[in-house]
């Protein structure tokens, strides 16, 4: 964005969503119980965006009659999609990168997201998924004993001694570390979860090359990986199950998102998979949210607001995706019509097209950044037209 | 709708907007307080809508995968119109009958409502809105007096003594029945608003010949008009000024959302129109609402979440107005797009094209419902070609 605002002579706008970051609409109280949390969902939020645009509008000199674009990546690409499905006479377009609108009820199969993130792992070094099928075993014998236990926090470096009671939270933040890796897959170091080095998901593939070695040793690899990628730095002292990215996401706030409206089926099963089989079990997810918010989710109501695969009426959207990215599992990848168009691009991982240009970036996120500007040029010059026209 | 149904070999289905009829949320204290208030607005009886009709697919053998058309009157029109251009994934199209969806901020201007009024009344009889202009002063006059407020309350046959505290009251009870007229100033005898003759105002105007008689003959020339509107059947013991409809349209409910989101500005000066000059007030108007309601009302919302003027980039709706219909002037008499159409009826009042087909309908109300059905033909045709090209 930053590159191109110049060229397109364009303001740019970061909106905070309601929720996060310092947009607390309660302060501290903003997350205290279902009654405070009741204002945060995406509908409120896209709201908000309307009557910010509105509001720079009209106290901007020379902003009241430009057109304006909206760009997200992520759950912002999703919210930038909708924005223009709903609002469309509020923007003229929107570019939403890596935007999964279609990750809820049986819109994409639930095991799309888990399988994406094991291409990654299998085509970025030999065995290497293999080896990551194999260690949940090992970790499972290991957690079997008192003194295993003892094993698995010293090999792992926990902060906090490892109950049994743990070892399925250890799992999933194993198993979260590896999807955190397959979203930020980039091809040059840096640090959006986590300070990594390029390529960082080849970088963990050199701890596992051999998957019949001992339980201890696929153990040990699976440390390697990890303090890779919560260590890369050199400065953490030890390793906190709990915590799988540095910068703060608002995961509260997207914790309560989930349970309610952004309710998204995943599932493994260790075929097509290299993590622990897991189907989708909707009535435990319920009942959890129901213990940590007092709410019950409403698994089709995403689909029953913005339409699930019924969105070619709408105009004006560009959804870009990352081979590389789980995420494009539930993103649109195909053209819809000729103003819904997919970009799908080769070896880019979570919302790539979104970053600044660099020198290690591959053709093909260059090729997406210009189609995407061309598209965006195309909307700010039909914007004008018609506005001519009304004159 | 009946005459069309087999024709389409459709299902019709009347959807009973929340708060309004039977559908209350709180039942007996649905408009207890602005608290249980809370949940009537247009956005959330647009979602109930879509529930509903999602409801009725997923339940009604062969129902699923058939097309659904909005159709409404007024402001069902509104919303038939507001859930094809926010859901289009579940409409195929909207007839959106006397829809003044412009009749918010300055869409269009504030006097056009009234100017339509007095217009129907000048082209109903010679001299009938000169008459009228000049009853308000004869009003006034003798309303000065207690002798003349006991002489007005025997002349209207009002069933309470009028007081001066009640006087702008009256007027305004008076105003709101030539607008009646005009909104039902049908073509044969029909029970809408009122038991009324064909053309009621053209017969109201037969009381309207001599605008340069007496003051006392002018208030009893209103009386014999009010009369006809409010006593067709010849049943009516006394005129209440508090009502003005037999039949409840759910006035309670329509207030609130006035007092909200439905801020439709109004405006009179006597010159173009046969009312007594009042400017649009809406700081007046937010008071009494919060007098009323303890709320205020955002008189922007409904452009900020409808789009206002820029609908363009919607599709398959048609607008239709009467050009009796003093609705008409906030709503959209042109067309904008090739699927953005506006069917204008001659000779038509308030929705008359939503009316059964009759003897005594004028040719351009029949025409019109030829064109309405075709559309929706088209829409149909439509939706079934995309849905074969999807198999």
């Amino acid at each position: 964005m930053w590159d191109v605002a110049e060229e397109l002579s364009a303001m740019l706008v970061f909106a905070e969503h309601r929720y996060y970051g310092k947009s607390l609409p309660f302060g501290n109280n903003s997350f205290k119980d279902a009654k405070h949390l009741n204002f945060l969902t995406s509908e409120q939020a896209l709201v908000d965006f309307v009557e910010l645009i509105k509001h720079l509008k009209r106290t901007i000199p020379g902003a009241e009659n430009q057109p304006v674009i909206a760009i997200g990546g992520s759950y912002g690409g999703m919210l930038a999609a909708w924005l223009r499905m709903k609002y469309p006479h509020i923007v003229v377009g929107a570019l939403a990168a890596s935007a999964p609108i279609w990750q809820f009820e049986d819109l994409v199969p639930c095991g799309m997201f888990m399988k994406i993130v094991t291409a990654d792992f299998k085509k970025s070094g030999p065995n290497c998924s293999e080896s990551i099928r194999k260690s949940w075993d090992a970790i499972n014998r290991l957690a079997g004993s008192g003194s295993g236990l003892l094993w698995l926090t010293e090999a792992f470096h926990l902060c906090s001694p490892l109950t049994s009671e743990d070892v399925e939270h250890l799992k999933e933040w194993i198993a979260e570390t590896w999807v955190n890796l397959a979203m930020v897959n980039y091809p040059y170091e840096c640090n959006f979860l986590q300070p990594l080095p390029a390529w960082p998901i080849k970088e963990v593939c050199q701890y596992f090359k051999e998957p019949d070695t001992s339980e201890s040793q696929l153990v040990e690899n699976v440390f390697q990986a990890l303090n890779l990628y919560y260590n890369y730095t050199g400065q953490t002292k030890c390793l906190n199950i709990s915590e799988t990215t540095t910068s703060n996401l608002g995961t509260l706030g997207w914790g309560y998102q989930a349970c309610t409206e952004m309710v998204m089926p995943f599932c493994t099963n260790g075929i097509e998979d290299m993590f622990e089989p897991q189907s989708w079990d909707f009535k435990k997810f319920s009942n959890e949210c129901y213990k940590q918010w007092g709410v019950r989710p409403r698994p089709s109501w995403i689909g029953t607001v913005y339409g699930g695969k019924h969105i070619s009426s709408h105009t004006n959207i560009v959804f870009s995706n990352g081979n590389l990215d789980p995420w494009s599992g539930g993103g649109v990848t195909k053209n819809i019509s000729d103003t819904l168009v997919a970009i799908f691009i080769k070896d880019a991982a979570h919302h790539l097209d979104l970053r600044a240009n660099h020198a290690q970036d591959p053709e093909s996120v260059l090729q997406a950044r210009l189609w995407e500007v061309s598209y965006m040029k195309q909307w700010i010059r039909e914007f004008h037209r018609a506005a001519r026209r009304q004159r």
